[in-house]
């Protein structure tokens, strides 16, 4: 299993995953989901995958050679030479489509899940801060401000929170906060999300460029967080009245 | 879809169900989904439903007839003969298994998903509190204090503030609060869950019987509940401090 969110608010863009992959709940492992596509002054393109790993880094793979050319004697296509995020989008889910394609009949003959998702998100030159949801039939959909959020993998858990807190004009520090929280939560529920975690973001001003961490289990920032908000919805819990009607308790008789 | 929780804590025992059905989002009706198997002064034997609504009648409606005899010239076999929740649960399980088979092929041949699940709640006589998770294959799983809460249908949006807030010392008030804080919290995540909400809370303490409830969208309390949760978990984040990392920001030259 696997959790990633990508937020993408006014002041920027926040992609976080974890990292933990399983086949079944007796061989787990660690592997980076957080992938760099495209990483340098100018070229900042990252994704996140959820699914089968092997699919996954077929994709990858495949983008990273470069993809056959359209025609004959044309040249391998890369996203490097995509002047858009959305050609970049365009060359990466043509990448997932095929990858899928090659593996899904087999291993859905052995009953093995063969799908894939990814976000995909990033910025090139001075164009603007896009965030996109790859399926993997190779179609993509973007996100936009009035769901300022994507979430890929066991994403329920964690998105009460996402739906309550974010907004577009939700600051950056706050969206980091709000997307922590919703880790939180999840990897309390689900055992088949665990940390590290790997995130990045964006800035969208231009000068503050790119934050990079791994939250590893001794983050002292995330283990306060989590045992902060613990306390607080305790708190929060207390503070709501009883409910009234719990006085009304009637003998059956009297019903 | 459908959301139901069932809770039993040391003071009693909790179920609620919404009310919500459909077959596609054109296709919304309210349908209650917890039923009332037994109730006189005696006898307290509620039951919650999740899936396919059709084979839920049939197997409520089958309990009700009384089930076939086990051998030629005896009698039909009701709930109400049964002496313990144990025995009330294999009746009922018997039944769901029936109309399981009865209706799944033909069903999933029409790629109409045919699973059904149950939350079984109740109390004979002297006897103890029993919450039981009924499968559709006839097998069940009795409710134990390690984790005093049983989930059907829509059940991971809410699952966290049970994971953090409920064990089986949990005073059956604050037990109420919590699943109405799971159902808000359901609510607003997916369209599929709606109220009105009905809920059966039974006491241990066998002075005090019985309250039920139906919980519409003019609930005051619950109203009340979701408003203040909303606010109170906005000004927790708030006192948790911004993520320090944040300050780390560097331009990609200098990684």
């Amino acid at each position: 299993m696997t959790y990633c969110v990508g937020i993408l608010v006014r002041d920027g863009l926040v992609m976080i995953a974890d990292t933990r992959t399983n086949a079944g709940v007796d061989n787990i492992s660690t592997y980076r989901k957080l992938h760099t596509i495209e990483e340098d002054n100018d070229r900042l393109v990252f994704a996140a995958s959820a699914g089968n790993l092997s699919v996954t880094q077929l994709a990858l793979s495949m983008l990273k050679e470069g993809l056959e050319p359209l025609e004959e004697g044309g040249a391998r296509r890369f996203t490097t030479g995509a002047s858009t995020m959305f050609a970049v989008a365009q060359l990466f889910s043509e990448a997932v489509r095929i990858a899928s394609e090659q593996l899904s009949e087999e291993l859905e003959a052995r009953s093995i899940p063969a799908s894939v998702s990814f976000l995909l998100g990033g910025r090139l030159a001075s164009g603007p801060l896009i965030l996109y949801y790859v399926y993997d039939a190779g179609n993509f959909i973007e996100c936009r401000p009035d769901t300022p959020f994507l979430q890929i993998g066991e994403s329920k858990y964690g998105k009460p929170i996402l739906d309550r807190a974010l907004n577009f004009e939700t600051p950056l520090e706050e969206a980091v906060k709000v997307a922590l929280i919703s880790f939180d939560s999840t990897l309390r529920s689900n055992l088949a999300v665990g940390r590290p975690l790997d995130m990045i973001v964006i800035a969208r001003d231009r000068v503050h460029a790119v934050v990079k961490r791994r939250i590893g289990t001794d983050d002292r920032y995330f283990n306060d967080l989590s045992a902060r908000w613990s306390m607080l919805l305790t708190e929060a819990r207390a503070t709501i009245p009883d409910p009234p009607f719990m006085a009304d308790f009637v003998a059956i008789n009297g019903k």
